[in-house]
């Protein structure tokens, strides 16, 4: 079955920094200007796959009152590379990415359901979050984000027939999404949320961010690898690399103050150096993640109903 | 695959209306007074063992703050006797009850997860439940009701390793159990909820019974006998037997106005007819839910924090 998350912990042993990822701003990188376009298409073209996907899964049918709000909410919400990743893992390990599909959009409905349950105005939020607009009211959106982290699952169950998943790849991959997203995961991180009190709380803040960037970019590394066919080391690697990716683009998103430069080149570092041996040419791809623009991850563009 | 429940349609067409099940509290009945109080017995047998794995499963340890709720609000949400028929459903196939008990208790805590969100107090909620005492503050109930979704899942995913289903039955059961708890079942009820205006919105009011206690017990009678390793004629009947006799329960808790009477007996017998062809001595035992003391299923003993 699954290797626990909860055994994993890359802080216990961090190595020493290593040389970060050449700047891709550098005008002595010369050659990468071309290679820069041609990932930077690699990973649109994986998020237009996603999207297409998503769309598809969900139609608007009847009864519209339930499926419009879980076909807009999903597309409209805030995207996260996390699902993206798991599509490149599974090409990494040299399978096709419809194998993936499924599990990529489980990742992503995941993160649609935190989002929409992170905005709902209880009476006992501390932090008021003004500036998010909603599609729908709450009721609804809370109901949504009920409807689709069960629909994400099914999905995936499904996936033995569509993408012709194994039966034990298919479960190994739920305890992974299960276990990034519930309560040792994501919603650990959401409760630790709640107790941040300044801006500069770094500790707090890099255990949510561990927590809800981080190990989802962990999770959805080591599905694609199951699903990729990987080898257990593969998955390993693969699943440190999401970590590593998704804590430092979790902490460019949080670096208003610079709170987090060193340590953003050194996770990026870190995470380049899980790639060491696969091969060279699908590495240049996967890896171009780690200085892949924040820009292409839009504001959500969410309007009042 | 599992058979979509979206093709199941028993309304369509409703036989007949059989003779109701003989009321034990009918003085003629004497010789199934005993057999009352073993058939009571039966069930609160049923119903400690999943309390007793669900404590087991869910302990209280660090974070507490996440994982002391996610203990208590299981135990404490108010019963519904779904996962108890999930288990009694596994025990008519024959199979020992071990192999319904992470199916069992992933269906009871996806009732809980409904029931905190239902109660959570938005700016929209049209009728105030204030009836509803709340152990935590909202923000606790929504994640834990978060939290609870994918651990319930989780659990049946490993289920693989603890009561040796396999992976093929088990995947069928979470497509079961997704479905109907996602946006087809438990959450359209919960969305059409919303729109009963009149406590004599008897069609509404039917509608949102079977999906929310109805399908819930369909789905816990048709996971027993998966798992069970019932064959797919005795799966729809144990499926069709649960959303009659989820469906007559609901409306029992709705019917104080006397507005389900007929339908109540209707649905009553239709139930036990699904029986027919099963082992007698079990089927008494299985059947015996129908006549059930709705007092077994105490009020909710929340406390305020």
């Amino acid at each position: 079955m699954a290797k626990s998350l909860a055994l994993f912990n890359p802080n216990s042993n961090f190595p020493t920094l290593t040389k970060p990822y050449p700047n891709p701003r550098n005008p002595h990188h010369g050659p990468r200007i071309v290679s820069m376009a041609q990932n930077q298409s690699y990973w649109t073209s994986i998020e237009a796959d996603i999207q297409t996907y998503l769309k598809k899964a969900i139609p608007i049918r009847p009864p519209e009152s339930v499926f419009e709000p879980m076909h807009k909410l999903p597309l409209a919400a805030p995207k996260t590379t996390a699902p993206s990743l798991c599509v490149a893992a599974c090409e990494l390990m040299g399978a096709d990415r419809s194998h993936a599909m499924a599990a990529a959009a489980a990742v992503h409905l995941m993160h649609t359901a935190a989002y929409l349950h992170e905005n709902l105005p209880l009476t006992d939020r501390t932090r008021p979050k003004s500036e998010v607009q909603h599609m729908f009211g709450p009721n609804i959106e809370l109901l949504t984000g009920d409807g689709i982290i069960p629909f994400g699952l099914e999905l995936l169950a499904r996936s033995m027939d569509s993408a012709q998943n194994s039966p034990d790849k298919i479960l190994r991959v739920i305890v992974e999404i299960t276990r990034a997203t519930g309560s040792q995961g994501m919603v650990d991180g959401q409760f630790r949320e709640l107790t941040i009190v300044n801006d500069d709380d770094s500790d707090i803040i890099e255990y949510v961010i561990k927590k809800k960037e981080g190990e989802l970019h962990a999770c959805g590394a080591a599905c694609g690898a199951v699903l990729g066919g990987g080898a257990e080391e593969e998955i390993q690697r693969l699943r440190n690399f999401g970590l590593y990716i998704g804590m430092a683009r979790g902490m460019i998103r949080k670096n208003k103050s610079g709170l987090f430069k060193e340590k953003i080149e050194e996770l990026q570092g870190l995470a380049v150096k899980e790639l060491d041996g696969f091969e060279p040419e699908k590495v240049e791809l996967i890896s171009s993640l780690v200085e892949l623009e924040l820009e292409s991850e839009p504001e959500p563009n969410l309007v009042v109903a």
